[in-house]
C-alpha cells in the first residue's frame, strides 16, 4: 500500500465517519467543533452536514481555500490546547459533535499532540456527543468507542461517544 | 459535492490514469518525470508502479516525508519551467511517463502554469510516452488525448500520448 493509497483510504474513512456521525447525531442540539482548519476541506464537508449548527474551528492560522472559512466569530487561533481551554470557558461543554484531525508525520509527534489534546475533548462535549479523530483516543476518561461504519477498517479512523 | 469529495475523487482518478498508464507503458524504456513532489505521496505510488526506472522530481523546495525523496542524483529544485528546461538539455526526449499535478485553488494562476510549463511538457518525452496531467493539455502541440480508465470520470484527470 503507497502512501497514494493510504491517504485515500484515510479520506474515505473519515468522510464515513462524518457521515455516520451526522445520522447518529439527527435532532440533537449542540455545536461541532472541528480542530484543524488545513485547507478546508473537512470544514466544507461539516458545513454541508450541519448547515444550520454552528461550527467553531481551532488552528495556528488561516491557511484554507478563501471560499471555505469560518468567520472571526467561529475562530480560535492559536496553539491547541490553549485555545480549547478557552473554547471550554466561552462555550461550555455543549459540543454534538467534535471532529480531530490531529496526526503528524511523525509518530512521537502525534502520540505527545493526542496527549495533550485528548484529554480535554471530553470536557467540550455534551453527554452523548460524539468525537471522530484520526488517532485512538482510547483510554481517555469519559470517552467509550462507538462501532465503525462498515466500510472503515479498524484502526483508520475512530468513533467515541461522550458517556 | 463537498471539497473532501471532490479530493477523494482526484486522488482516485489519479490512482486510476497512473496505474492504467503503468499497464500501457509495460515493457517500454524511458525514465519517468514527477512534476511537483509535495509531500511525496504521488512519487512513493510511481516508484512501487515503476521499481526499475528513473524517477527524477522537479519541485521548489523538498518538503516531503522523509521516507519519500528522491536522492539529489533525481531531483531537480527551482523553479519550473526553468528545471524543465534544463532537464531538457540534460536528460533528453527520453521520458516514457510525465505526472503533472500543477494546478492550484485559483484558476487565472493554474492557467498560467499550463501555458508556462505545457508546451514544455511534450520536449521531454519519448514518441509513445504518456503525460498524466491534473489539467487539460488540449491543444498542445504534440499531444494527444488518450481515453481515460472506466472508473474516471471526464475531466477530473488527463492522459496524452506524446506523437
Amino acid at each position: 500500500m503507497t502512501r497514494l493509497d493510504t491517504v485515500i483510504e484515510r479520506l474515505k474513512a473519515q468522510r464515513s465517519c462524518l457521515n455516520a456521525a451526522a445520522e447518529m447525531l439527527r435532532g440533537r442540539a449542540g455545536h461541532i467543533l472541528e480542530l484543524g482548519l488545513g485547507n478546508g476541506r473537512t470544514y466544507d464537508h461539516l458545513r454541508h452536514l450541519f448547515p444550520v449548527q454552528d461550527i467553531y474551528v481551532f488552528d495556528r492560522e488561516v491557511a484554507s481555500h478563501p471560499d471555505c472559512r469560518p468567520d472571526e466569530a467561529h475562530l480560535f487561533l492559536g496553539m491547541m490546547p490553549d485555545t480549547l481551554f478557552t473554547a471550554a470557558d466561552r462555550l461550555g461543554p455543549n459540543a454534538k459533535l467534535v471532529h480531530a484531525d490531529i496526526g503528524y508525520g511523525d509518530a512521537a509527534a502525534t502520540a505527545r499532540n493526542v496527549a495533550a489534546l485528548g484529554p480535554v475533548i471530553p470536557t467540550l462535549m455534551v453527554s452523548g456527543g460524539l468525537a471522530i479523530c484520526d488517532q485512538s483516543l482510547d483510554g481517555i476518561s469519559g470517552l467509550t468507542p462507538v462501532p465503525l461504519p462498515a466500510d472503515v477498517a479498524p484502526g483508520r479512523y475512530y468513533i467515541f461517544r461522550r458517556d
